[in-house]
């Protein structure tokens, strides 16, 4: 399928790499990274163009990358630096490198034009760095299901009590109504305020609330493939006004999809939040929930994503929750077509 | 590929069934089952048309199932009446439903035109309900291969002697020539009486015959997919006309193979004896001697099944034996091109 | 894919075979296997023309194996010789017959015309039967990858210093330049000296060698798919000449390559060895080896396998140490040109 490709998407976690070769699939493509002496992360084309074995099967070498089969040796932009038992390089022994950037413990990667790569338009938050907020890195969640179905599912408030009825959601919200819209650079935001009713699940167990409280959910889609979920609540009787909502128990979710191919999409997960700061294990105790309610997604958006399959293109009904994700799709049609015109 | 689809199919039996929705793959076709309160069958496509999630993922309320993902609801003639967040239900919001009926423990649906379901063209049989006879349902078998194979071979008495040597045949009938005609609703039917013969496996079992008998086998095909085997033996001493078969031990077993896919059918299998009729565990016994001669067709019919599709379209040679199969493929022709007409 | 199919394909070990029928594929056709009475095979087209059913699983009777569905029954040279229930057989009641050709353990089977099937043209050696040469059976090593890429490895000194470097390779190798050439009957010989270098694992373990040895490797390419080697080594202060290499320790290493398909190859293997001919166990310490060796083999080729697909035609880069391959891969496309004439 087409992507959109002159963006930056998530190749992993910091924590994911070191000096042994690593093999991702991004956009279908076949990708080695590995870090240089320095530290320096490295991005490669995963194929030797000789016999066609994976570099990621070979060994890194200092900062180059040396292939397991006849031992064709590159560095750090693909080209080929050494080819044992003949002295000249052929012109086409070379690989495609990827331009990365690394920060807050994520690595991007460029999967457009190399020329193109612009690493103020890295998503970057305040709140990351904020001595007022904890960041927590969580994990990352395989799924059978295209991006684009994953991150309808990221700017969609009406599902949560269907899916999640025991930690993101409950009835109360059933007829809620939905506000969605299109800000600037194209970020769609759509939000809801479910005013006092019960606490969900996630609620009674960070800020303790048992009384009906306010609770907010702010959808932000960031075009193509990043989301982040302003949630929170706070005590009914303080109705305060959505400006105030960080004097409740405020949870940033962040979700960095990576399209492997039509069909296959990783959701690397984390999370900040403005409670509990103190507590490291307040982050993994979320972490646990954010679990069950990320594996009930998976259940409904790999099932779902078989049945469309099967129904082979046939219209889906349009309904009034669904104009967030009308509003990325919308977006992403764009992007593409201007790619295209490119 | 082309089924015909103006007919009853068996989606399963009645202890299957209940108020929690089951997925069944029918004509290639995904369906969910359940049961309403009064327990009245509900068969409904089983697709979400909002955003695809098979419907069996959702709950049953009441008479009307649910949606896992957003909660639309749906009633049991398949028509949208909820759908949260909003209050006019889209007109393309709704499913196809499928016609069912219900009867001796068999739960039949109809998959072709609704408007043409004919409760009066449900197989049926007196001895389902006869006092002299007994009726135990059996199993449902799944075969990797296709239902017309799978009815080839339950017309076919040749079989027997080198598929089922212990149980349902021996070496006596190899060159017994076998009958075929075509009778009323085109029903075919083959046969053939191997007289004066040793007993089969199962008759030393069941009639507890020891020396030489009288053995039937009437094979009645009713396209496109039910089938009924009359077999049974008798002292050979008495010479039995085929009119008076009854005097003998006989069983009619039933076969009601339901199309998933080209390459896979379900066979659902039952029987009716004339013996040991307040014996409850006769049923049983009988059903350990059918599972081990099914398991023998099921390895014939899922290796010829691979080899014939690796064969693509090469001609079969075509033998005496095969009569039965070959009226019946021309019934299967004459259905579809009728159906194609229409 | 095309293959070459005027030539002689190992269809199995001698002690592969009984009067138990066995299936096998060789150029994507399904062949069954069995010895008759006297211990002649037979190989037939493993498809009974009736039914599809594979007739390995039939039953071998005397010289003929029955059909396991509906009994009929073919001679050594695939003629139908009994149908059941009829008397007369249908004209096209036949199998393909396969020219077999069995010797030094070996059975070779001929894919193509028949008629031009020429057990002169069997690869054979003196040393077989020699004795001064020990012969023993190795194994057979199943590969997912095309034939071709296997050949081109069984041709490629190069990569041993990369692939195997326990066991058949060490770095001193690295950069000594490779000579090929065709010889008589388009046999591609492919050969270096590393002189006076350390000994590699192998040749510590048979020949004891501690002190910098002479290694030579001969690698001789049977177009289309036999390959032998002959490697060993030599005390480095003999400085011998090639021909006087057999006063080394000295091994002929055996692969027959059967292509399945496309993307799989089983990759039979032997080896004869002039050292240690009274041990028994030797040739066992050596298949151990061989098999450390040839597991690592496999993990590359598979994996370069999937890679090669995966790009789809492009171009591969041009090497000197490819150039035996090259003329391996000249032969074969000259042979299915010939045989596309023909």
């Amino acid at each position: 399928m087409k992507y959109v490709r002159n963006c930056w998407y998530v190749a992993g976690w910091s924590t994911d790499f070191s000096d042994q070769p690593r093999r991702a699939t991004i956009l279908e493509e076949n990708i080695v990274l590995y870090r240089q002496v320095s530290g320096q992360m490295v991005a490669l084309a995963d194929r030797c163009p000789h016999k066609s074995l994976p570099l990621s099967r070979g060994k890194v070498v200092g900062d180059n990358i040396r292939c397991g089969y006849h031992g064709l040796t590159f560095d750090c932009e693909g080209r080929c630096v050494r080819v044992p038992g003949q002295d000249n390089i052929p012109k086409s022994a070379f690989v495609r490198a990827y331009p990365l950037f690394e920060r807050h413990g994520i690595v991007w990667i460029w999967m457009g034009d190399p020329a193109r790569a612009d690493e103020t338009k890295v998503f970057d938050r305040p709140e990351f760095t904020s001595p007022e907020w904890a960041c927590h890195h969580g994990d990352a969640l395989h799924l059978r299901a295209n991006y684009l179905n994953v991150a309808d599912n990221l700017c969609d408030p009406a599902h949560v009590a269907y899916v999640h009825p025991t930690t993101l959601g409950n009835p109360e919200s059933e007829d809620v109504p939905i506000q969605s819209e299109k800000g600037d650079d194209d970020v769609v935001v759509t939000y809801r305020w479910i005013r006092n009713a019960p606490p969900i699940g996630f609620f009674r167990k960070f800020g303790g609330f048992v009384e009906n409280v306010d609770r907010w959910h702010y959808y932000y889609l960031y075009p193509p493939s990043t989301a982040m979920i302003d949630f929170g609540s706070s005590d009914a009787r303080l109705n305060l006004k959505p400006e105030d909502r960080h004097q409740g128990v405020r949870i940033l979710a962040l979700h960095f999809l990576t399209p492997v191919n039509a069909t296959y999409t990783i959701d690397r997960w984390m999370h900040i939040r403005n409670c509990e700061l103190d507590d490291e294990s307040a982050g993994e105790r979320m972490d646990e929930l954010f679990r069950i309610a990320f594996a009930e997604d998976k259940d409904v958006l790999e099932a779902a994503q078989l049945e469309e399959l099967k129904a082979n293109g046939a219209r889906p009904v349009r309904l009034a929750i669904d104009k967030g994700a009308n509003l990325y799709r919308g977006v992403i049609k764009s992007m593409l077509e201007s790619e295209a015109r490119a």
